[in-house]
């Protein structure tokens, strides 16, 4: 039985920008009204309150803090004290809620309990690099980071670029932005030289850059500076 | 050498909802001034510019028209004949262009012709449906619709699903709207009880549903009403 209860999923910044340029109107407006809040970052989801207006004083909005380590019985806690027709709200630290984020356990949890699950429109690097690759958006696959190890990495960016030419599907993933640089650089070894390669840096922010060009166009071409700010790597290999 | 033109990439709406609960202010108002459209659809395209107010009366903007049969020269020449500074959008017929439709083409060739390419926020039934199932937004894969041939849709169903086991990886689909219901039986004939299967219908409209639950759990439930409304599948298989 339903009781109307509802997790809604509220998406925030990707850096400095506007509201306007990245939030619909209706999004803030609900935003602003609730008074509790799972946050993965009580700072900046207090920032994220902050920008929007919330109707009422933010001290007496509460958050619960949400980390990888955060057990799901405390979770599940947080849902289950939700009156009839409570709301709730999940936010990420930047971004769309529950994607490469720990808030996936908590949508999951909603689920299991009957919450009404409301996914509102907002900023995703993911999406908006790969509309702005020009690369397939038939078929792609997000890996999230991939391996540390010099090794593990070359030998996976090229698994990926295989099931790519099989597939014709766009390989994306991201990499911690102090490293960006020579991600770069790995991709421009390991991958072949027909291989597409886009770099979308810092999306909706006066920072953004996107570009796609051949791996071998790539070589050929100062590197943009990716150092210390978010960057998706896209790639699709010649079939 | 840059010379300021810029293509916009400009989402749609998913459905019968209004503007402001899924497109942002300044997306808007970016759209509502351009004079030169690239759609998927002229007809759609009109009820969007109809929809934001365009500054211009509608009859004076110059819409081209985008199809999977459209030759990559006659793309050239539309972004081609940009002059200096000059602006162009590219809409699909429902959420963000260039994704799963042919507008990729269209964002390929102005990367080939220097053109800046600026995607902006709106609706994506594919991320919104992967934020709201809880399933695994770590890794994903976008496949596009499934074999039609009975056999092979299961086979690569199962395919995929094995995938998911390894990888941890959420895997989507879609299917022409008439189709499914009977989607949905396959997948809970073809798929593993304990794999958690999400269904995720019209979002962003009135008809928004969305539900995970595993495959044995779907058996036992009626299945929700998915006659020609826009879904998205999605489902991780257990490691």
């Amino acid at each position: 039985m339903t009781t109307g209860r509802i997790l809604h999923l509220l998406p925030v910044s990707l850096g400095d920008s506007p509201l306007q340029d990245w939030l619909p109107e209706s999004v803030r407006a609900t935003a602003a009204r609730l008074d509790t809040y799972i946050a993965e970052n009580a700072k900046t989801g207090r920032a994220f309150l902050k920008q929007i207006g919330t109707i009422r004083p933010i001290q007496d909005i509460t958050i619960h803090t949400l980390s990888p380590r955060t057990p799901p019985a405390e979770m599940r806690q947080w849902l289950a004290a939700l009156p009839d027709s409570g709301e709730i709200g999940l936010v990420s630290e930047a971004g769309c809620p529950a994607v490469a984020d720990p808030g996936a356990h908590v949508v999951a949890l909603a689920h299991q309990l009957n919450i009404t699950v409301r996914p509102w429109v907002g900023p995703s690097s993911i999406l908006l690099g790969l509309m702005a690759s020009g690369l397939s958006g038939q078929q792609f696959a997000f890996h999230g980071y991939a391996p540390i190890d010099a090794a593990a990495r070359a030998k996976t960016l090229k698994l990926w670029e295989t099931h790519s030419a099989r597939h014709q599907q766009t390989q994306m993933l991201i990499e911690t932005p102090y490293r960006n640089m020579a991600m770069l650089a790995t991709l421009l070894s390991s991958l072949k030289g027909d291989t597409r390669l886009c770099v979308a840096r810092a999306l909706t922010t006066p920072q953004e850059y996107v570009m796609t060009r051949t791996v071998a166009e790539w070589q050929r071409t100062p590197p943009p500076e990716l150092d210390k700010q978010p960057t998706l790597f896209l790639f699709l290999a010649r079939a």
